[in-house]
């Protein structure tokens, strides 16, 4: 049988793939927005948004009530603390994806021309690193969660090509300062998502071997 | 005499404010550096966000080693996840000082021309949310935390208007690109602080009242 914290972590653990699910949603949909003047995209993308946030508090809740009952120690306990630092990454995704479709409603507003920066593509990395990052903490894969942690180079790239093309962009075609400052924010927003899949990469490894890999330090002093 | 908890408590919450104090000294640092030509003042900004993150690490390990030892409950579990939560948006606004850091070193290779847009006294007003909200968590105020929860709006405020400020230069100075993008940024990354001071703000009401305020609906629901 069963332990009664297992039975709970199955939970958690299926909530918190759900919720990197609705994510990776609110990703492909802030930026679909980018080729679309159908605004009911933007309504559906808040929809997400709001589920998401309803996921954030319910699994935070749901955390606080099993420390409280169940007092977890060492792995168990890690492995908590980890769902509520991913919950939170997770939930800062979805402010992300908004501010994408903010952006994004704005620069359909300014016209909407197309500057060729193939950000779909940049998308398309962060909805991998979010679920790579979850598959690893679904089956304490550290090689993935590895992966992850390199993979955000890429993103960070792909983000300063962008500014760099639009800053020239920019020079030579005053007129489209706002679009080219659109899409430099939405490759900023997207670059920051790669952030916190890199936050849930380096919680996974922490759950898995209690070492903290953040900072580039490999292991916190005391 | 104090229960031993109270004795782990009161060293957290001082680390946490101590923590704090290196934020608010990053945030000041960093955009000192707008108006100095000076590479010394990014060096200490390098050196203040280093201590930021080792703190980080040791409060988390703190706080992991207190939860398995003394499993706490109900009121004292909830300070603890707050001082974790709180503990992670310190860390990220010592990244965000550092993005302002090098914001602000490209505006100086650029030129640094003044583009009399006050950011120091936007970065007072962040430092002022994040001292209140910290204050608020010292002393269980939950009213402070409410009125950080306010100041947000005026943050806010103040990066619509550098942003408006600097699309109408770029219109008319596309030479002074590289530079108005920069003020745009550290005008982001100084709002992003104050979502991250807000962030505490709501941690506080939580570990007070055991009310979750976030995402404006009053109450987790289950």
């Amino acid at each position: 049988m069963l332990r009664q914290f297992e039975v709970e972590l199955r939970e958690l653990k299926n909530r918190i793939l759900a919720m990197g699910g609705l994510v990776e949603e609110a990703i492909e949909k802030s930026t679909l927005l980018l080729g679309s003047r159908d605004q009911s995209g933007f309504t559906q993308l808040k929809s997400i948004e709001r589920k998401i946030n309803e996921e954030n508090m319910m699994i935070d809740s749901i955390c606080l009530e099993v420390l409280a009952r169940l007092s977890p120690v060492a792995a168990d306990l890690r492995l908590i603390l980890a769902i509520i630092k991913i919950n939170t990454d997770l939930e800062r995704m979805g402010d992300q994806a908004m501010n994408i479709g903010y952006n994004v409603d704005h620069y359909i507003e300014d016209g909407g021309v197309d500057l060729k920066l193939n950000l779909p593509h940049m998308a398309g990395l962060v909805k991998k690193m979010v679920r790579d990052s979850l598959d690893a903490f679904m089956k304490d894969d550290i090689a993935l969660a590895e992966k992850v942690l390199q993979s955000d180079d890429e993103v960070d790239q792909f983000k300063n090509s962008v500014f760099e093309k639009m800053v020239t962009f920019m020079r030579t075609s005053p007129d489209q300062i706002g679009p080219a400052l659109d899409m430099i924010l939405v490759a900023r927003n997207l670059e920051r998502m790669a952030d916190h899949a890199t936050n849930i990469a380096e919680d996974v490894i922490f759950a898995c071997t209690g070492e903290d890999v953040r900072h580039g330090t490999g292991k916190a002093k005391k």
